[in-house]
């Protein structure tokens, strides 16, 4: 870049704060930012500011929320099921398969003993609150399908079986759509065991 | 997403703004911006609003600039090779290579007879009055390898030529560190039919 171009400098280096941007796509959306329109940038840069000032984690579940509580919390205050996921952005990623309608509860990460990471450090307490208050019927973990996920899933059991709430976990296999030859070994291995009559 | 996070939708489609960037993406540099300090979110917004207010086109080259003309055209004001190309991005490109050190000069655009895109609608009249003010002895045309840069390439070598003014175009071939078989059938068969003596 040259001298006298600081503020598209500056620019660059801003869009390299987001996640998998290195420098050359940051240049190519601050070049991008020039062509729009001043209103749109403006719109932009404001938008910016007020998620971060006005996007709270909702008292009940931990998900976001520009109130005290999540719509969610509201909506479905007398859903019997609850589903625990690790941070935020995975509710959306529920909601955008359209295939469960009850409570969720976001743990804020997931246990990690190599890391020093216990129950306390997550929202394990606040779960068990939440199923005594409300009539909860089962709770599906929708941590992810690496180690920690496991981990805390199983604690997550384990904690609530003498309760006498059923826990479920995912079903974890070959991605719909997919071919087996590009399938990893531990996906594919693991679909096979946990296979399933066909009806 | 819920109904109560219209900040976090705002931001969402503010980053499809971005060339390449679906919903997906947008939402994923959205939560990322809640994740930022607060201060980063400021510096970002502001960077983006300062970038659109500051930065000119150069008057001499067409190039960005935060003044009147660029430091280009200010440091290499005695160059006599000119390196023309069809948009400011591309000066970053081949400044990037560190094989150029001569002046830039940016069309805007390239001639395109089908859409209705003549020498005028470009900055061609603009190079020439350059190439008079200068002591220009070179013109590398370092339009894209498409159509439009080579419709644009032929017209500005048979406008300079009866200048007694040097034309040349960036070569073209197989990419340096690339595989024969998985070049393009055009290219290679360019880079055979201009092929040069090994000394």
């Amino acid at each position: 870049m040259s001298k006298d171009l600081e503020s598209l400098e500056n620019l660059k280096n801003a869009f390299t704060l987001l996640p998998g941007v290195g420098n050359k796509t940051a240049m190519r959306y601050a070049y991008h930012i020039l062509k729009l329109s001043k209103e749109d940038v403006q719109f932009f840069a404001q938008s910016m500011v007020q998620a971060k000032n006005n996007v709270k984690f909702c008292l009940e579940c931990g998900y976001f929320t520009d109130n005290d509580v999540c719509s969610f919390c509201v909506d479905r205050a007398n859903a019997d099921t609850i589903c625990v996921v690790k941070e935020p952005k995975d509710v959306l990623a529920i909601e955008r398969t359209k295939s469960f309608k009850g409570l969720y509860h976001v743990l804020h990460g997931t246990i990690n003993p190599l890391e020093n990471r216990g129950p306390d450090d997550i929202r394990i307490k606040e779960l068990l609150q939440r199923i005594n208050k409300h009539n909860i019927k089962e709770v599906i973990v929708a941590t992810n399908p690496d180690v920690d996920g496991e981990v805390t899933a199983s604690y997550i059991a384990k904690l609530l079986k003498p309760l006498g709430i059923k826990v479920t976990r995912i079903a974890q296999g070959i991605s719909i759509g997919s071919e087996l030859e590009y399938a990893d070994d531990v996906t594919l291995g693991k679909s096979i065991m946990e296979r399933k009559i066909i009806n």
